[in-house]
Parts: C-alpha cells; sequence; structure tokens
C-alpha cells in the first residue's frame, strides 16, 4: 500500500510529518510505501536525522504550500503546484492508496473532493474523529465538512461512522446517538427529528435515540451523529476544556497534597494522553471516494505516526467498500 | 423584593428548595420574602427542619406538579394549579417580583413567556448560563430556550448578555464572541455570517469576532453567543467532561501519586466546585418581561440560595431596564 503524505501540512512542518512518518515505517508491511509530498530539499534534511526508513519513504516534489488561514478554496485554485494538491492528485490518479495532511483543513477536504468525489450514494462525506473517553472511544461524525445538513446527510453519516468504529476499534455493534437538546423524541430543531425518523426507521443501524452533550462521557453510545457545524464546536471544546480542566487539577492538587511538583506534572501527563487527539492520529473523510485522513495541525509525530496506521487498518478493512454496500441498501 | 420559589421543581423537591430557601434568609434585606410555592404541606414539614427563616418565608399552595419528563407546553395546559403555573401566574400579576424553578425547564420557559411576554423590543428572549472557568465566568447565550435562531435574536442575544454580565459579575467592557466553526470571517454557516455583520456594525456591543469551543476556556471573551441547539449541547458537555476528567484525573493522581486517597478527593471536591452549577446558582431567561431565573434540575441548596441572591441582583441593577433601554437603541 501507498500512502500520501502531506509533507509541509502542520504547525511544525516538515519537522513532525518527517519524523511521523519514519516513526511508523518498522510497523509497516513489506510492500508499504509512504510518499512524502513537499518541498524536497527540505524534506531530504530532515530525513536524514532519522534512522529506520530506508526504501520506505519516498519523496514527491510540491513546491507550493497553502497556509492554515488561507481561503480554502480560491487558493487551492492558484496554487496547484501546493502540497495538498498535488497529494490529492496522486491519490486521485492511482498513484497512492491514502492521503494524509495535517494541513489546512479545508483546503485538504476541498482538494479531496474535489479530486476524488464521493462513494456511490454518499450524498456527503463527513469528518468523523474518534474522541477518546474513559469509557472508551467514541466516534463524531460529522465535526466541520458539512455545515449545511440534511435529515439524510445525517442519516448516512450514522451507517459510515458504524463501519468505521467496527473497523478501527473492533466495536461490533456500535450504538448510535443523535445529538439533541434533550432525550426525549420532542427535543431538538427540525433537522434532529426528520433524522431521527430516518435512523429509526433504518434495521441496519443500531440507534439508541437521541443523546446530550453530557452522555458523550457516559458510555452510552459509540457514534454521535451532528452536523458539522455542532461537531465542530463540540471536538475543539473537548480539546480546550480537557486543556483547561486538566491544568486546574493539577493546581488544586499541588495546593492540597504535600507531593512534589514532579509527581503531580507526571499524573496530569498520564490524564492529557488519554485526551490526546495524536491517540488516534487522524480524521478520516467519510464517504469520499479514496481514503483521506485529517490531521490536527498540532499534531506530534505520534500523531501522524497513527494516521498512518489508521489509513492502512481502514484500507484493511476495506471501511469503503463496507459503506458502499450499507449506503446502497438503505 | 418578593420572590417566588418553585418548591416542587427538582430532583430532590421540595427538600432542597426549602433548604435553599432557608439558606438564602439571613442575606436577604429586611423587606425581602421568600414565597414558596408548591404543596403546603409538604412544604410546611420541610420548613421545621429549617431556622433562621421566620418572617422571611410564606407558602402558596399549590397542589399539582410538572414532571421533569412530561411534555412542556401540553402538560401546562392541563394543570393550571402546577406549581410552575401558578409561580409565573403569581409573578405575572405582581404578587412577586422574580420566579426560580429548579423544575421541567421547557414548561418553566414556556409558563414565563406565555404568562410574562417579552420586553419591549426584543424578539426573542434567550437562557443565560454563567460558566465558571479558571479565567473568569463566561456568559453563553442562548442555551436552550430558541432552537430555530435568526440573526436578529442572536445579535440581542449578545446585547442582552453583555448587560447581564457586566451586572452580576462586574465586567466592565464585556467582549463578545460569536461561537463559529473557525476565526475567520469566511467561517461558519449563513446564521452565522449575518449575525457576524449586525454585532459588528453595533457600536454598543464590543465584538471581538468569531471564536471557537476551545476559546471558552481561554479568556478571550466574557459572552458567547450562540443558538440555543449548540448552547444546550456545549452546556451539557461541560458538565458532563467536567465530571468525567476530573474523576479520571483523581484516578489518575491515586495511581502516581504515594497519598491518600482523603487528600485526592479533597483535591477534586475543590476543583469540582469551580466548574459546579450551583456556583452560580441559576440562568436567567433574558428579554423576558419579569425576572426568570432557571435552575439545574439537580441544584443543591446552595445552588437555589444563589438563584435567590441572583435574583436580587438582577433587579438591584435594574438589568431588564437595561436591556430596554440598549435593544431600544440598536
Amino acid at each position: 500500500m501507498r500512502i500520501g503524505v502531506d509533507a509541509m501540512g502542520g504547525d511544525h512542518a516538515p519537522a513532525t510529518e518527517v519524523a511521523g512518518a519514519a516513526m511508523a515505517c518498522p510497523l509497516l508491511a513489506d510492500d508499504d510505501r509512504i510518499v512524502l509530498v513537499g518541498d524536497e530539499e527540505a524534506i531530504r534534511s530532515h530525513l536524514q536525522q532519522q534512522t529506520g526508513w530506508a526504501d520506505k519513504i519516498e519523496i514527491r516534489h510540491a513546491p507550493g504550500v497553502i497556509g492554515m488561514d488561507e481561503p480554502p478554496v480560491e487558493t487551492l485554485r492558484a496554487r496547484p503546484n501546493s502540497s495538498i494538491a498535488v497529494l490529492t492528485q496522486m491519490h486521485k490518479a492511482n498513484e497512492t492508496d491514502a492521503c494524509i495532511s495535517a494541513g489546512n483543513t479545508g483546503a485538504f477536504v476541498a482538494a479531496a473532493q474535489m479530486a476524488l468525489r464521493r462513494l456511490p450514494g454518499v450524498r456527503r462525506p463527513g469528518i468523523t474523529v474518534l474522541t477518546p473517553t474513559h469509557r472508551g472511544p467514541v466516534a463524531i461524525c460529522d465535526v466541520g465538512a458539512n455545515v449545511n445538513c440534511r435529515p439524510q446527510h445525517l442519516h448516512q453519516y450514522g451507517i459510515m461512522a458504524s463501519v468505521y468504529i467496527r473497523a478501527a476499534c473492533a466495536v461490533s455493534e456500535p450504538r448510535v446517538g443523535l445529538l439533541s437538546v434533550g432525550r426525549e423524541d420532542a427535543k431538538g430543531n427540525n433537522l434532529v427529528k426528520q433524522t431521527r425518523q430516518l435512523l429509526r426507521d433504518d434495521p441496519g443501524v443500531n440507534f439508541i435515540g437521541n443523546v446530550e452533550g453530557r452522555d458523550l462521557f457516559r458510555g452510552v453510545c459509540d457514534v454521535v451523529v451532528c452536523e458539522g457545524f455542532v461537531g465542530n464546536v463540540v471536538l475543539k471544546l473537548i480539546e480546550g476544556m480537557a486543556e483547561s480542566v486538566i491544568r486546574a487539577m493539577a493546581a488544586e492538587v499541588g495546593e492540597h497534597l504535600p507531593v512534589e511538583q514532579e509527581s503531580v506534572a507526571a499524573a496530569s501527563r498520564g490524564i492529557l494522553r488519554k485526551y490526546d487527539f495524536n491517540e488516534h492520529g487522524g480524521a478520516p473523510l467519510l464517504g469520499a471516494r479514496g481514503i483521506v485522513f485529517i490531521c490536527h495541525g498540532a499534531s506530534a509525530p505520534r500523531g501522524i505516526m497513527n494516521a498512518i496506521l489508521g489509513a492502512r487498518k481502514f484500507a484493511a478493512h476495506q471501511v469503503n467498500e463496507q459503506i458502499t454496500e450499507r449506503v446502497g441498501r438503505s
């Protein structure tokens, strides 16, 4: 399998991307290859600092870069030689079997949608994040690809995210919850009410009904379906709050307990790791006709490595084939 | 000032409500009175266990109760003698100057809207929660009164929540952020884009632009404006996550540190208190022609007490008069 990785994407590119790719190499199969896409000279110089990647990593030169804050679609059009554009075009041309970027999410999603189109029957792709919780991972779909959802889109998110979490986390019968403002049928906006009916009527979805914000951490469901606007707010809120609460807790513990700061720091690191977005590496754009993994801009090498391994697992479990089959049946 | 309190509302009614009301008494002015509304016999029997409330608490008998999970509007119509219906009708008839309930939020909001109507110029009332963060409280409006918002509603939420947090927390120039999926102008759905223009064009609002989920904990703004669906998800997510992270942290600290569980528990309690919804007691329904404070169903006596004190402060700072004046100008 050939996995394309945007080397110029994240906040510390290309150092993080190159280190992450090298880190993944010992875990790949014999015929797997990683193609780092971006400024050849910069990539090569960072690769020299890494070991254990020989014969596994190739470079595809792409001179342009799309900055994190640049307008996605316009910049993409103006810069066809950017790493994101080249990365997605390579996947379209079957030169790679997957593409991964920690760069400008809007640009990457737009490029992937334009180059790859959608799987048969899929109306809108959705970004699906595996959120680590203490009751196990929860897949949230969509977290930002689609801020104007229709009920049919949300219904398909339930189907696609179920297929994905089954493959990624070995959850056998994923319980699907619809994010709303109360558990009762009557609660929610029109989008939620109409989606509820579709999910309930689909025997292929293990639908448990509405869930609320607090339920994300209570182990009541494995998949949370929501429109991209809400999902994106939720995702960033979890990120910001984990950081804030954990810091506060460390300070509080330091006040109450007669222990060295070093041990408190160790405890904080332990818990932070459990809420770390690097844990699952990347979020797939489910429904795209291809394998598209979006990484956090602040990804560590471990996050890039996990995205590479995630893309391999995605292919091995034939997630796209399963999605096509399931969407066709509903 | 006469403050009506639904004695039959919360999860542990009327014990919690009666205890909270008694707790507030020593902090009230000479001519302040609390009117507990609900089953007279039950209230009286719980009052006997309290002290320090003599001459400050009155009882208004209301035999009916609206359950937490009953459909709000239908039940309200069918039960005009319920504590919530009587509570709001008393406020309408000027028998009280404020009303507080920890009961069925949907029923309370519907009853308040029907009985009291809106302040002049206000299009839709919004529930405003003060969320404690380590950078100070953040007012989120709306958290569930209005799940079908228009840009004009969100604009007024920015105005009303600014007036409120200035009064409640002495924030002199509240910075208003609009909750979206990215800070850039181009990010967000149509509702956000249109609202952004209205807020930016209003010289009376200290608008700082779009904010993201993570910004809630970063001290970048004092007011977060969003539609009720998103706000409600956010509110419940914060609640669920605080609980989850703090428990996890306590467990982690216990693993790493050679200290007694007792001290870890003390630290957890300390931090939990900072994220406790009882801290600010109740959330006002801003824009209602009256003083309406909504409490969490799981409120402790301290939460009820704080809502009573919050309603007093609300009246003392003439929040409604200020809102009317500010909305009239925009």
